[in-house]
């Protein structure tokens, strides 16, 4: 498959195009500036210009999938987070619908189903991420939404927890590999459409965890 | 009618009260802050607290109908705009579901439909507001969305223009009191339900305004 991804030179991004590659994908990868496509190249990605708050019709184009990892970071403001993490999701999933690119998986975050959970800092993005995945939801795609716990840039392990249901124990850290390597299987299981999965830590090879439990 | 006004204390919300009262309504006054109890009661309304980042929950027993004029305004940050603009309003939304309070009232803002749209300055409220329209639209509510242009704190002239389709030229500013007229004209005006109407400075008398085209 040929896969987008939006937001690939982001830490997910980063460890998402070479594992696509790896598992016999073509993996596409979307970002605001030039400067970063040799970045791109040297994962194995084919890189495209695509700028959420602008020109992005096109970026898209020949894609069988989409992934959208891009996020506004937390080195800008919160408008940041309105026009990239809500609205940019949001204009992702419209082109995929003009396009009919039928297979869309959304990095979410942990606690996007309860917003105004604490702590009170992480609030505003969780309402933009939770809006986001509304959105992509409701949307006529083939969605995956994935919502990892915090964050590491530790090694993949090839095995994370899941909970299709929330339960406020599991909070083991994950890294943005094992969250990269978990879109991958996503991907290439069809038990996931329609499923919106918390993602942790943990001790369950990807494969295994992922498959549902209906 | 018993209708609740959440951001009562705001820019519309004064102006709405008396005009609820005059027309033969009971206003209710939502606001955050007991200090504010005494000018919700000057204008007519019955004051209660309710914290759209907080306890919110029984704030609108009673009402037939909420009226959505809550706004971060203009001296916070985004995070704000998250926080009140568009998780404020789903939450309200959700309460009148919850309450089965079928009459909603909401003001959002000039091109929430094209929040890219230039001034780039205003996009991350445009992108708020749109959002929050967008869940109000979708609920099993009898919603009306009013998107007026620019505000001033003109006296109120009993006209304004509407647009039911999008016309770029018409911009001129409405005053915060037509707004606020408008509101209470939709209230009373089933015609209004489903609709999402953009609202200038002009002419027309109100009631005539809102007739719908259809």
């Amino acid at each position: 498959m040929q896969v987008a991804v939006i937001g690939a030179n982001g830490g997910i991004g980063r460890e998402l195009l070479p594992r696509l590659a790896d598992a016999g994908h073509d993996p596409i990868g979307v970002v605001r500036d030039k400067s970063q496509f040799e970045a791109i190249r040297e994962r194995g990605g084919e890189p495209r210009l695509g700028d959420l708050e602008g020109a992005f019709t096109g970026t898209l184009r020949g894609a069988d999938a989409v992934v959208f990892a891009a996020g506004s970071g937390g080195a800008t403001g919160w408008d940041k987070t309105l026009l990239i993490d809500l609205w940019g999701a949001r204009r992702s999933v419209d082109a995929c619908v003009e396009r009919a690119i039928n297979r869309f998986v959304m990095i979410s975050a942990y606690k996007a189903s309860d917003p105004i959970a604490e702590p009170e800092a992480i609030r505003p993005y969780r309402v933009a991420k939770r809006c986001a995945d509304d959105y992509t939801e409701r949307s006529p795609l083939d969605t995956t939404i994935l919502r990892p716990t915090t964050l590491t840039d530790d090694e993949g392990v090839g095995c994370v927890s899941v909970a299709y249901e929330y339960r406020d124990e599991d909070r083991e850290a994950i890294s943005r590999a094992d969250v990269a390597q978990t879109v991958v299987a996503c991907l290439e299981n069809e038990e996931t459409i329609g499923e919106t999965i918390r993602l942790f830590g943990g001790n369950t090879p990807i494969e295994n965890a992922i498959r549902s439990n209906d």
